[in-house]
């Protein structure tokens, strides 16, 4: 049902199984204990580096299977996205699983979408169990949107580091914790932003908006989350994102948590501002809270994924960035008496 | 609730109001009286092609809520998507608006992915209105996909010609006819096709796929309906979806239909094998076939928009074709009671 803009389900939707896979310089970060699975092959065994893509997706799906001891014919829809042209990093990973398939782009907020899509399907009884999934890599990243890797070229201090990471979650309409209860679709805003070497202050405004109509339409306070955690705004986003809020009257100090921010050790791995790209929020929900709930150590959190809805050529005609932000509610067992 | 591999929604739903708009040479086609409006500037008064595509898609949204009487309040989430990398023509289009934004990618099938998702938002309760909005530009898509307009490249015979086109739809939980009443996710085929002036023959497979498995799920025979459209699989991919359907016993011979090969007249207007683009299967949806369910002239029609998802490069790296096919059944007032 809706409730004010946002939705909540008629019932707690398990997140059934869940996994995640990140690359090597992922695994190097203090997030390295909680992945399922670190690769040191850049290539996962591939020709280049958007076949890699592809498959570190399709592989991640077929854990996150693994551990539910599902088989692909258990699974009505995969809800999938990625920030490769055309969303070719999901098209070629879901290729040869004759699942069902709904594209999505919602640049690095893909992850909270596919949820909430996956979600809808299965509350709304159109799937019993329905896959969100998304990935990024650093060297697809790279050569699309900025540079050649061999060409070295300098980022700034703003600048976010493109993940090798992808996450995928299994949502049911009948399973165990941790659950998925409701969420809020994003508005974009675009306040004219226009360096793409900072797009955290790009996405910041909407994931301050998108935060706010949620508490408002829930009558929730920060303090009713253990964590209110967005993805990926950084070093320089995050701070952004807290003086919105607070200019509202708002106050997530205490709750709020970044993925960008938690992936890497900006002292010691060189990626300045933080984190970032569709697998880095979904590696680290996968990962790490989605456990946490499950185990009853967090009960309640808001995953606020955010996105930068530019292309390579967009800033180039003068164009501004256009940032969204798409939130999930997740709660433990635990959590559902909240 | 899911019938098989299909959906069927708990009540009909209104389309609520629908508009289309195209360009100059798909205006001078068979289907120009059908059109809201033909706009003979290209460039809708913008800078570049790309703002130009973002344009069309809003004017597109903006008539079809003017048609409605309609607000952007009231409507609770745009659904919308289009063929340029990162789908900014849709960003671009949808960021004035301040509506909730779902981004999808589904290539050229993206109008009947944007309306299912549309359909379910609403029939699940999640929203009372969601619009599913769409566009293709010629000029964004050739020098994309292919090369400079000022190249002068020579087109083969089964290329098709991407449309400057848009359609939008406004799917509601109340109001009259036409109706959406189910559809059916498009799973990806992919037969090998690696000839990227073919699409037709690429997305054909889909399109037997998904049209034979909801006539199944849905146990209906090609005569219940009064038209299968695909959009669009053009002149060379209409008779291979024929032939392959054939082959499982099924002959929709008197019921096909394609909105590439009603697009363009083949002999006067040198489009080869037919239009092709999001906006192409969306503006005849919205301006030739909504019209007449909603006149009863017609009564029950499958839409099943079909897309290619491959990029400009996974080609030059190799790779196949997938094509997927995603389907929503349209019926009139009278219709309701078959």
């Amino acid at each position: 049902m809706r409730i004010g803009s946002s939705i909540a389900f008629s019932q707690p939707r398990s997140i059934y199984s869940f996994a995640s896979v990140v690359g090597q310089k992922e695994g190097e970060g203090p997030m390295k204990q909680y992945f399922d699975r670190i690769e040191k092959d850049p290539t996962f065994g591939e020709k280049n580096w958007e076949k890699a893509e592809s498959r570190l997706q399709s592989e991640t799906l077929a854990l996150a299977l693994q551990k539910g001891r599902l088989q692909q014919i258990d699974i009505d829809c995969i809800v999938a996205g990625d920030l490769i042209n055309q969303c070719t990093g999901s098209s070629f990973a879901v290729r040869d699983t004759k699942i069902p398939y709904l594209g999505v782009y919602g640049a690095c907020s893909t992850m909270a979408e596919s949820l909430l899509v996956a979600g809808i399907l299965t509350d709304g009884g159109y799937s019993s169990k329905s896959a969100a999934v998304t990935s990024s890599h650093f060297s697809t990243a790279e050569r699309q949107f900025r540079f050649p890797l061999s060409y070295g070229g300098q980022r700034t201090p703003t600048a976010q580091w493109t993940c090798t990471a992808s996450g995928a979650a299994v949502v049911s309409a009948e399973g165990g914790a941790p659950f998925l209860v409701g969420g809020c679709i994003g508005k974009i805003a675009d306040l004219g932003v226009t360096d793409t070497s900072n797009m955290g202050a790009a996405m910041a405004p909407a994931a301050a908006d998108t935060i706010m109509r949620y508490l408002q339409d829930t009558q929730t306070k920060p303090e009713d989350y253990d964590a209110i955690v967005t993805g990926d705004l950084g070093n320089v986003g995050s701070p952004l994102l807290l003086d919105l809020l607070l200019k509202q009257g708002i106050n997530i100090r205490t709750q709020h948590q970044d993925c960008g921010s938690l992936m890497f050790d900006e002292q010691t791995q060189d990626t300045h501002a933080g984190g970032s790209g569709c697998g880095c929020s979904a590696s680290i929900l996968c990962g790490y809270y989605l456990p946490k709930l499950q185990n009853n150590e967090i009960h309640r959190i808001l995953f606020a994924a955010t996105g930068a809805l530019l292309s390579a050529m967009s800033p180039q005609q003068g164009e501004s960035i256009p940032g969204i932000c798409h939130l999930a509610e997740l709660r433990s067992q635990e959590g559902l008496t909240c």
